[in-house]
């Protein structure tokens, strides 16, 4: 259902945000490029979202300014990547993962969020849990956490990737 | 479009959560609730929301713990009051609200949030820009911003209530 259109333009900025994110796949395209994923067949296989509705939600975020579209000269796969004002919702997303975590996620988080220098937890408020310096998005590290399933099936490529310790932003490639 | 649920069940505290928040009237809700609203009718008068869809949305928030019913002895109006686990998400919808004032709210934004005791804004980590302690959630103060277009005809009780200062979470009664 659509909100009413004058309530949106007059109104709340929440509004506003949630219309251009106001749907949970988009949430989740963006944690994945925050996690790393940028092109299109590597959302598909990884979110299991089918091709149609990843590419209407994925040009709705590019018309957005929220990721950027790249097409190599030498004809290779396009590229989504996050710009500054998409890496400035990383503390929305964060926050939703952790609330998750703190109410779902009985075997413990599936994936911890650590400051990469001294393995500090990344608390929702930014600040690292032992240096307790604010944890720029450059130093934040993506790892398998205790609530983490290891599938025992071949998995996609980004999942394999996750598999692991690794940096936020940093591209997951063939 | 549902998501695959064994993906859901194995993997992300962000699917988690969206699965009990991901849809954009369940954010506005959250809002209107943290602004002092209790009551069906008043949520639906602000929100413009269909009745069905609100008492759907409300149910399930009972449901998964994030508000809860009370319906008083005297016969009075059922309320519906964040708990503790709702009001954790406030960080996630002030970081929202404050992505859509930086990004959308062309005439600055329409409601600023502040440290009551002493005015300062407060920030997207939750620390105040005056004194630089973290704000709790009972010392936030919603006041109109410069972007809040004043309506030129009659409005909701909750419209009238929040064009004054007034603390988060103050229940708006009749």
């Amino acid at each position: 259902m659509a909100l009413p259109k004058d309530y949106i333009d007059q109104k709340c900025s929440l509004s506003r945000s949630l219309e251009v994110l106001g749907e949970r796949w988009t949430l989740l395209i963006l944690r994945d490029a925050f996690y790393g994923v940028r092109r299109f067949s590597d959302f598909v296989e990884h979110l299991g979202i089918a091709r149609s509705v990843l590419a209407v939600r994925l040009d709705a975020l590019v018309e957005h300014g929220v990721l950027t579209k790249t097409s190599p000269d030498d004809g290779g796969y396009a590229e989504y990547e996050l710009t500054d004002k998409g890496r400035e919702l990383w503390p929305v997303i964060y926050g939703l993962i952790f609330w998750g975590d703190e109410h779902y996620a009985k075997a413990g988080p599936p994936r911890l969020f650590e400051h990469a220098e001294d393995g500090g937890r990344v608390l929702p408020d930014g600040l690292c849990s032992t240096c307790g310096q604010r944890v720029p998005l450059s130093e934040i590290q993506a790892t398998p956490g205790p609530g983490l399933v290891k599938p025992d099936h071949e998995v996609d490529r980004v999942t394999e990737a996750l598999s692991e310790p690794r940096p936020l932003l940093e591209a997951i490639r063939r």
